[in-house]
C-alpha cells in the first residue's frame, strides 16, 4: 500500500474519533445529567489519550516522508502537509509536560474562579505563575521541533502559518487609528437620540422560533444540525451533524439572536466543508481566525446591516408585539434597531464589547500575553499593565481586577496564542464581505428580502469548500485579492459608525 | 507492574470507551439530525473497530495467565474471569467472519423489512440462509475456543455460563403446563366483565409528568439519568449516566407507562451497580437474563400488582380526568385497572403479548432457532414449523408470515441465543420478588403507599451491588436459595390470573 493511503486510513480513523470527542462536548453542555460529570470526564479523557496515541503513532514520520515522494494531487499534498503539522505538534510536547499543564490548568481555573469572585489577583498569582512557566516550556518544545519562534509555535496551533511579526504589523496598524475612531464614534453618538425601550417582554419559546426562522433564512440545514439551549452559546460537530446552542433572556432578544447568528456563521462553515474530504485533516476548517471570520461575517457584517434589520423589523413586531405597525416612533422601526445594534461604549468586559471597541480589547491581550511569555512583563505587574493598556486602547480603566485582568478564562488553562484570532477574524470578515459584495452587487437587496443564498453561495465557493487546502492568509488572498487588510476593516467601521451607511 | 494491574488499566480504558459507544447509540435514537445517520454510523464503526482491537490485543492472553498466579481477592479474581471470557469471545471469531456477518446481517435486515411488508418469506430465504450459515460458522469458531457446544457458545455471549441443556429443562417444564394455563386463564376471564373505556384522551405532556412521577417513586435518580422520547423505548448508559426513553400514544397511557416501568427496572440495575468497579468487567450487569429480571420485576411483579395499582389509580384520575372520584363504576377504579393490566389473549405478535402468553412465544423461538442452527429444520420449512408451534404453545396460528416468522428482527442480523433470556428473566423476576417479599412482608403496604424503597434496597443488595461477581444462576441461588425455579413463576401466574390475588 502506498504510504499516502495508509496515512489517509489512519487519519480517517482519527477524524471519526475526534468527531465523537466533539459530540461528547456537546452532550456535556446540553443534556448530561448533573451527577454524571465525573464519569463523562473520565470517558473524555480516555478518548483524548487514545487520540494522542494515534496522532503520535511511531510509524507516522516515516509514512509522511515516503508520501512526499509519491505522486499526489494538490488536495492530497495539502492533506499530507496538515497531517505533518498535527503529528509534529503532538510529538513535540513530552507526555509528562502535557499532563503537568493539564493538571496545572485545571487547578488554576478553579483558583481563578475564586480569585475573580473575591477580586484577589494576588491569591491567583502562584497558580498562574505555574501555568505560564509550563506554557513557556511547551512553546519552547514546539518551537524546537517546528523550527518556529516560541510564540509563533503557539499561534500555529490555532492559525497555521501565522507569525507574530505579521500580527504585530496588523495590530499596530489597527491601534494607530482605533482609539481615535472610538472617540469620534462616541462623540457622534452622543449628539443623536438613544434607543427607544421595547415596552414588551421576550418569551423564550418565541425567541427560539425567531432563532429558527433566522437560521433557516441564513441557510442552516436543519436536516444536518440542531439548535439547543445551553449556558454559553457554541457550535460543535461538523459535516452532516453540526449543533449550535443558544442562551436567551427574557428582557431582550438582541444578545440571544446575535449569538445565534454568530454560531450559525460557524455552522455554515462546517456544513459547507468539502464532503469528499470529510474526516481528513485537509477537509477541516482552516483555522480559528477564518472560522471567526465566518461567524463575524454573518453576525456583524450581514446581521447588523440595514438590509437585514429591515427584514428583521416586521418579524420582531409580529412575534413580540402582536404585529405592531413600524412607524418612526415604534421601537421596531429600522432606525431604532440600528440605534440598538450599533451602540458603542468604552466598556470593561471584552465579551460584552461592541464591534468597534472589541479589537482594542484583543490587541491589549495579545500584547500582554506576548510580554508575559517573553518575560518582559512580570506576572505580578499584570494588573497595572492591564489598566494602562485599557486607558490607552479603549479609553477607560477598570476599577478592580475582576473587571480587569481576571475577566477571561483563556490564560488560566494555558490558552496563549488564541486571542489574536478574534480580531484577525473580524478583519477577514470585512474583506470577504466586501469581495462578495463586489461579485454580487445585488446582495443588500437580496438580504433585505430575506435571501442570503447569493452571499452563502459565494462563501461556500470561496471559503467553505476550500477546507484546509491553503493557509488562512493565502485563502483570503485567493478570495479577495489581498492578504489581511486593516484598511478594509477601517472603512467598514467608518461607514457604519461615522456615516451611518 | 503486576499483570492484574495492567489488565485493570487496559479494561478500564475499554470500559470508558464502551460507555461512549453506549452514548452514541442513545444519541442516534434521540437527538441525531436525520441527515447525520451516515456520519454517525462511520464514527460508531471506527469506535467499534478500536474496541475490538483493544479486546484482542496480543498481550492479553499472557497477562491473563500471569494474573492467575497473583494474589487476588474475590472481586479481582471474578474480574479476571470476566476479562478472559471477553477476550476469548472476541479472539475466537476471525475478522473476515465478523465483517462478513455484519455485512450479511445489514443486507438481511433490509431484505426483511421489504419481505415483511410484502409477506414474502420466499424472497427473504436466500439472505437469511446466508446469515444462518455465517452464524453456524461463528458458533463453531466460538465453540472450539471456549470448549462449549456451538449453541452454548452463543448463549454464553448474553448469559455467561448458561447451557442449552439447562434451558431445555426449564422450558420443557414451562411448556408442560403453560398451554393449559393459558386456556384456564382465558376461560375464567371470559366469565367476567371486560375493562371499561377510559372516556378521556391522554396528552403526551401529561403522560410524561406521570412517567417522571412513577420513575421518582421507583427510585430512579434524575441527577444520574434522563428520560427522553424515542421511537422504541430503551435503557442505555450506566453508572452515573443512565438514560431511558419512552414512547407515548394519545389513546392510552398503559403501554407507555409500562414501558417506562420496564426501562426503569433496567435503569435501577445500572444505577445500582458497584461504583468501586465502574468501567471494569466485573462491575457490569451480570447478563441479559438477570437484566431482564430487573425490568420485569418492576414492570410485571411490582407495577401490575394490586398495591401499585391502588397507588396509581388516584394519580391517573388526577392527571387525566380532573380528579374524578374512584367509584366502582369509574374506569379509574383499582378493579378496572386490574382488568386492563391483566388482560390475557392468544395473540400473534410477541412484543404485544401479555405476561402469561409471552413465555410461549419465547419457547417457540428458542426451539426453532436451535433446530435451524442444528440443521434439524431446513429454513424453507420455518413458516410451517412456526404455525405448528404457535398452535401447540399459544393456541392460535398466524394467517400469514408477516404475523408469523417474519415479525422479529433478531435472526435477521444474526442474533441467535438471545430469545431465551426474556423468559429466564421472567422466571428469575418471580423468584427474586418472592424472596424480597419473604424478607420484607411489609412490601405490599409500602408500595400501596408509593414507597418502593424496601424493595429497591433489597434488589440493590442482592442483585445490583453484586455486579458480575457470580454467574447468573449462582447469584439467583445466593439471593433466593434456589436456582431457576419454574414452580415459583407458575405459582405467581396462577395467583394473579386464576385467583386474582
Amino acid at each position: 500500500m502506498k504510504a499516502y493511503s495508509a496515512l489517509e486510513a489512519h487519519f480517517g480513523r482519527i477524524g471519526r474519533l475526534a468527531a465523537i470527542e466533539g459530540l461528547l462536548h456537546w452532550d456535556t453542555e446540553t443534556v448530561l445529567p448533573a451527577g454524571a460529570a465525573a464519569d463523562s470526564g473520565e470517558q473524555l479523557a480516555a478518548l483524548r489519550t487514545l487520540l494522542h496515541e494515534l496522532e503520535t503513532a511511531p510509524q507516522l514520520p516515516e509514512w509522511l516522508d515516503r508520501a512526499d515522494d509519491e505522486a499526489l494531487d494538490e488536495w492530497q499534498r495539502a492533506n499530507v502537509q496538515e497531517m505533518r503539522r498535527r503529528v509534529w505538534h503532538q510529538r513535540a510536547v513530552p507526555a509528562p509536560l502535557v499532563a503537568a499543564l493539564a493538571r496545572a490548568g485545571t487547578e488554576c481555573v478553579m483558583a481563578w474562579r475564586e480569585a475573580r469572585a473575591r477580586d484577589d489577583f494576588a491569591a491567583l498569582l502562584p497558580r498562574l505563575e505555574g501555568v505560564v512557566a509550563l506554557v513557556r516550556e511547551r512553546a519552547a518544545a514546539k518551537a524546537e521541533v517546528l523550527c518556529l519562534a516560541p510564540y509563533d509555535a503557539l499561534l500555529d496551533e490555532y492559525e497555521p502559518g501565522l507569525h507574530a511579526v505579521r500580527v504585530d504589523e496588523v495590530f499596530d496598524a489597527l491601534a494607530s487609528f482605533l482609539p481615535g475612531l472610538i472617540g469620534d464614534v462616541i462623540e457622534r453618538q452622543q449628539a443623536r437620540p438613544g434607543p427607544l425601550p421595547w415596552g414588551v417582554g421576550f418569551p423564550l419559546a418565541t425567541q427560539r422560533v425567531l432563532a429558527q426562522r433566522v437560521m433557516a433564512v441564513l441557510g442552516f440545514d436543519f436536516q444536518r444540525g440542531r439548535l439547543d439551549p445551553s449556558t454559553h452559546p457554541f457550535c460543535s460537530g461538523g459535516g452532516d451533524d453540526v449543533r449550535i446552542t443558544a442562551r436567551w433572556r427574557e428582557d431582550s432578544f438582541v444578545e440571544g439572536l446575535q449569538a445565534v447568528a454568530h454560531e450559525t456563521g460557524h455552522a455554515l462553515y462546517e456544513q459547507g466543508l468539502p464532503a469528499a474530504w470529510r474526516f481528513q485533516p485537509v477537509g477541516q476548517a482552516r483555522g480559528m481566525a477564518l472560522h471567526e471570520s465566518q461567524s463575524l461575517l454573518i453576525e456583524m457584517q450581514a446581521c447588523r446591516s440595514r438590509p437585514f434589520l429591515s427584514w428583521l423589523a416586521p418579524q420582531l413586531a409580529e412575534l413580540f408585539d402582536a404585529g405592531a405597525a413600524l412607524t418612526a416612533s415604534s421601537p421596531w422601526s429600522v432606525d431604532n434597531l440600528e440605534r440598538v445594534y450599533r451602540r458603542v461604549a468604552r466598556s470593561l468586559i471584552r465579551v460584552d464589547a461592541d464591534e468597534v471597541t472589541y479589537p482594542a480589547h484583543v490587541i491589549l491581550r495579545y500584547r500582554l500575553e506576548r510580554a508575559l511569555l517573553g518575560g518582559g512583563l512580570p506576572l505580578r505587574e499584570l494588573p497595572g499593565a492591564w489598566r494602562e493598556g485599557m486607558l490607552e486602547l479603549v479609553g477607560v480603566a477598570p476599577p478592580d481586577d475582576r473587571q480587569g485582568c481576571l475577566q477571561d478564562i483563556h490564560w488560566m488553562d494555558g490558552t496563549f496564542g488564541y486571542f489574536p484570532t478574534y480580531t484577525l477574524g473580524a478583519i477577514s470578515a470585512a474583506q470577504l464581505h466586501e469581495a462578495a459584495l463586489g461579485a454580487h452587487p445585488e446582495l443588500p437587496q437580496a438580504i433585505a428580502a430575506g435571501d442570503f443564498q447569493p452571499l452563502v453561495r459565494w462563501l461556500r465557493t470561496h471559503v467553505h469548500a476550500q477546507g484546509s487546502r491553503l493557509s488562512g492568509e493565502a485563502l483570503l488572498h485567493a478570495a479577495t485579492g489581498r492578504g489581511l487588510d486593516v484598511g478594509c476593516f477601517r472603512a467598514h467601521l467608518e461607514r457604519r459608525y461615522l456615516r451611518g451607511d
